[in-house]
């Protein structure tokens, strides 16, 4: 079975990965909204890991409406939650049987209900998997450890391929850098550099 | 990292059992309550997929308590949801980092909400991880097919370790067979007779 997953080329996506590795011939897909080219991170950690990588291109108009929406609340989080959700229709618009992403029990942006999982299954005919729904934080850190080599910081300075990186880009290019601060408090994001060698 | 996952032999347990072996030293543990030996048949099934076993017997309190739960209830969900709770603290107990179960995301009973499994999780010091949160009725049903040699039936039929025929069994004894067919309602149980020859 064709497998499609979200990818960003961060932790989370890649353990899902992996745990659907045994079970699906499984693509990695990153999706990117034509602003910059950091999706290329994603291909190299697709080729580092050993999985296929396509991207997919969203809607020029469902970036600048994430855009307008992070601004006009003032924080990334329902904006954020749109592009998911887009990226995901888009992937279920390709040509796989299951469709999966990184998403993980105890994120906070973005999440899928069970109800909107079923829509999405029953209006593409795809499978949608998320492997991390069952794992808590404490469980993902310990696996990550386990399988991943991982660099970590601040948003603005590790490498990384999600369309976080597009949207401040976008961000900043329609309502100036004063913007991005606004909207996307400092968190820390990964980016995986490889598989543990001893796994 | 050992793992103890609360199994039925049925082939939503198995399967979890089979997404965690690239990831955990996986222990098969059978809940029993100490009415029948039914917890046999999971033992077999631990043989035949190669997986450690054991078993943990609840109290008698507790089997009591479930089955006086679904005779003022007229049906099985709340009783049945206690049993799987004691049964999720008892293998937390046990000398795991990690424990699982085999509900999946479209399971009406049992469930277990984010907020009772993270307080499982500070509790007792473990993971507690539901790897077949994220896969919906379909992908597990397609999962089976490709990796479980299943046999399935009306639960009164069908081989099975888990405690609901130990609960049929004491409400039989306590209230009379009749009983039975008040609470319980005919549906389709599954037991894993092996693992397909060429996943």
């Amino acid at each position: 079975m064709d497998l499609g997953l979200l990818y960003s080329g961060g932790k989370d996506s890649t353990l899902a990965a992996l745990l659907l590795d045994d079970f699906y011939d499984v693509t990695l897909v990153t999706a990117h909204l034509g602003v910059t080219d950091d999706w290329r991170h994603a291909r190299e950690t697709a080729e580092t890991t050993g999985f296929a990588f396509e991207t997919v291109e969203l809607d020029d108009d469902d970036a600048t409406e994430a855009v307008e929406q992070m601004v006009e609340d003032g924080y990334p989080r329902n904006g954020i939650q749109q592009v998911h959700q887009r990226a995901l229709e888009a992937v279920a618009e390709m040509d796989f049987d299951a469709i999966a992403d990184g998403t993980r029990r105890d994120d906070r942006v973005p999440t899928v209900s069970r109800a909107q999982a079923q829509s999405l299954e029953d209006r593409h005919g795809v499978d949608y998997i998320v492997p991390l729904a069952g794992f808590g934080r404490g469980a993902v850190d310990r696996l990550v450890e386990a399988n991943l080599s991982v660099e970590s910081g601040p948003s603005e300075e590790v490498r990384k391929a999600d369309y976080e990186a597009e949207l401040r880009a976008l961000l900043a290019r329609e309502h100036g850098e004063n913007a991005v601060e606004d909207v996307f408090p400092d968190h820390e994001q990964t980016y995986v550099t490889g598989l543990v060698a001893d796994r």
